[in-house]
This record gives structure tokens, sequence and C-alpha cells, in this order.
């Protein structure tokens, strides 16, 4: 898997991807991540990409022409599966999104900072807009972190121990159940006896229970 | 505001936390960050801060003595008003969440990483649990960067411009109207002419009709 990153700020997402999963997704050559520096992109020597925005307003606009340059150069050079737009207004991501773009070939990220982009970038060249949640953050590198992570983790050969992800929170549309390790006592506080006794049809039976009853408490949502 | 955040991987959080918004809070003094690396408080020589889990099953889990005496370190130089544990079954973070927690004083994060922490960590020391989004990520590490910066932004004076926090996404549970810049045209796309009118007061009617259209499309549960 490709994926190439868009970004005004592309400093701002070297320590995550230098770490744990995505790097380690790297390095075993099953994905491979390519910055943008859109200023690279920018039309005149002030190196301008962005504006103020028609009708007044607070808040810079970024300029259709670099990201148009910068998107038709990617475009020219291999097919994208999907050019991706990181927005609070977009569909907002889930396990079964991130399931579902971990399959595909090359990837696009264009992350919006400051106001956002034109609208035309996203009428023009968008496949995809993509929200983390409800909230605001400062760019869309920060949402480009999470997708980027979320998907990496979720390709094939990148865990070490496969069933470790198939067992995680949201794969079956249950919250995970709780988990325990050493010491069997903390401060008064003990393991429940049922994961020290051995017994792992029995253990599997209480570990389905709680995942239904957490999920039924916190997140009836998810069951319906 | 001070934000204490403890990971097994502080490194990941560094780029983000560097630059943009978050690097201007902190430079402005308006807030402070600091990185606890969990194996600092190991039990062992050999660092360790995880271990298998009770009742068997793939992944590590994060020992409740390091956690303890981090949180109880910590906890004996301030008061806190929340500690936090990032989890992707936590309460999802909205923006009233953020604009919330952007008033507290000093907040704990705790990262989750691997297979979660200790049941028991939960059940003793976290006042408030927070999930980013219904996907998994490699660690609690990401859900604290979204975290930071989402609440960094809302501190008053964080922002250059105080009004432009306010047209976001969410602040009205409206998604934002979409934004337009130079060129006037491009590739035969124009912007739309009421912008280009001069009319401040029907420029405002159009965002807000465009905000509410927008939303009713592609978010109705907004509305509700």
């Amino acid at each position: 898997m490709r994926i190439d990153i868009i970004s005004v700020v592309p400093e701002l997402m070297t320590s995550p991807f230098d770490a744990s999963i995505v790097k380690r997704a790297q390095e075993k050559k099953l994905v491979e991540i390519h910055f943008h520096n859109l200023r690279d992109y920018a039309k005149n020597k002030y190196n301008q990409i962005d504006d103020y925005q028609y009708g007044g307003g607070s808040g810079m606009v970024m300029m259709i022409e670099p990201i148009s340059k910068c998107i038709n150069k990617l475009k020219s050079e291999r097919e994208y599966d999907e050019i991706i737009y990181m927005t609070p207004d977009g569909e907002t991501l889930n396990q079964k999104m991130c399931n579902s773009l971990s399959l595909k070939g090359n990837i696009i990220i264009l992350c919006g900072h400051y106001k956002g982009v034109d609208q035309r970038v996203r009428d023009l060249y968008i496949t995809k807009e993509i929200s983390i949640g409800d909230y605001v953050l400062s760019g869309g590198e920060i949402g480009a972190i999470v997708l980027v992570d979320a998907i990496c983790r979720l390709i094939p050969s990148v865990l070490g121990d496969e069933t470790s992800a198939l067992t995680d929170s949201f794969q079956d549309d249950l919250l995970a159940p709780p988990v325990y390790t050493r010491p069997e006592e903390f401060e008064g506080k003990k393991v429940p006896e049922i994961l020290l006794s051995g017994n792992l049809k029995k253990i599997d039976v209480w570990r389905e229970e709680q995942a239904l009853e957490r999920t039924q408490k916190l997140r009836p949502d998810l069951l319906k």
C-alpha cells in the first residue's frame, strides 16, 4: 500500500509515523508513506498557499492551484483508489471504513489546515471526505495520523499476532472485555477468579458476557 | 493549564506538540505539557511495564504497579481535576467535552498501549475515560495527540483570532459553510456570486443557509 499525504505542515506528522506500528509497517515494506509539502507547489515566490476568504470573515483558506498541481502530478505517476480529504464535516470514521481502506492500493490524503480548502478542490478532486470525530482540530494532519495508524495495523502481517487485532473493540461491534495481569492482588483488589481457573472454555464465555455487558452499559448504540 | 501525559512511547507524541497550535500555546505559556515515560516507574531491572493477561489470549496488558507509582507521584505534587484514560470503550469525544476540558487547571492523560491497562487501574485511579472515535489505534498516544490539540486551541488567546474558533464546525451543532478564495474562476468553476457581492448581511444569511443545508444533508443527527 502507498499513502501520499499532502500538507502545509508535514513535519507535524513525523514522530507518530516513526514509532510503533506505522514504523513497523514501513520497515516490513508493507506500507510506503510519502509526504508532500504544499509549499513546494506554491504559485509565487512568497510560497503562498492560502489567501483570505471571499465574502470576508476570519481564517485563511487553502488555494486550489497548489493543491491541483500536487494532485495532478501524483495522478500522472500512478493510479489512486481514493483521494481523501480530512475534514470535520466528512463521513465519520469507523472500524468498518478502516477495514475497507486497509485493502486499497494507493491513496492520497489531503490535510486541510486553517479554515479548510477552497470548496472547488472538494468538488473537483476529492473522492472521499473523512472526519475522525465531532470535534475541531488545528489541522487535518492530526486526522491523517489517526487514519494512517488505524489502517496500517489492519494490513496483514503488520501486527505480530494476527489474532490480537481481531479481539480489539469494534471488530465485532462489541467493546473489549476487561483485562488483567500480575499481580493477582493489588491493594486489596483481586483479579476475577475465573481468569485464574485455567478453564479456557469458561473464560471465553465470561469474556463474551463481559464484552456484551460493557457494551450494553456504555455503548448500547453499537448493538442496534 | 498543565497536562501530564503518561505513556510507554512518549517519543511518538513529540512532533505534533512541537508544531502548530499546541506549540504556540506552550510558547505563550498558556499550556504546559509534561511527558512521563512509564518505564521510569518500572518495578524491575528489565524495565518491565507489561505482562501476559490472566486467562490467556494474545496481547500484553500494562501492569498496575508502574502506573500507580507514576500517578501517585504526580498527585503528591499537585491537585488534578481529571485523570483521563484514552481507550476505545470510553465516552466518545465531542466538541462540548473539549470546551469543558479546556477550562480545567491540571489534568493527567494516561495512554493505553498494547491490549490496554489492567482493569484495576481504571477502577482505582481514572476519573474519565475518553475515546476519540469508533476505531482502534495502536495506542492511546494518538488519542492524546487529538485530545490535547482539540483542547489547546480552545484556551483563550491561543488562536490568533478568537472568532475563528467560534465559526468552526460543531460549535453551534452545525457544519461549517463552504469557503472560497482566489482565483475567482478555476477551470470553469466559479466562486458563488453572492460572496463577491460585498453585501455582508446577505453573505451572512447565505452562509447560515449553507451550513444548515450541509448539516441536513451530511449529518442530520446533529440537528436533533
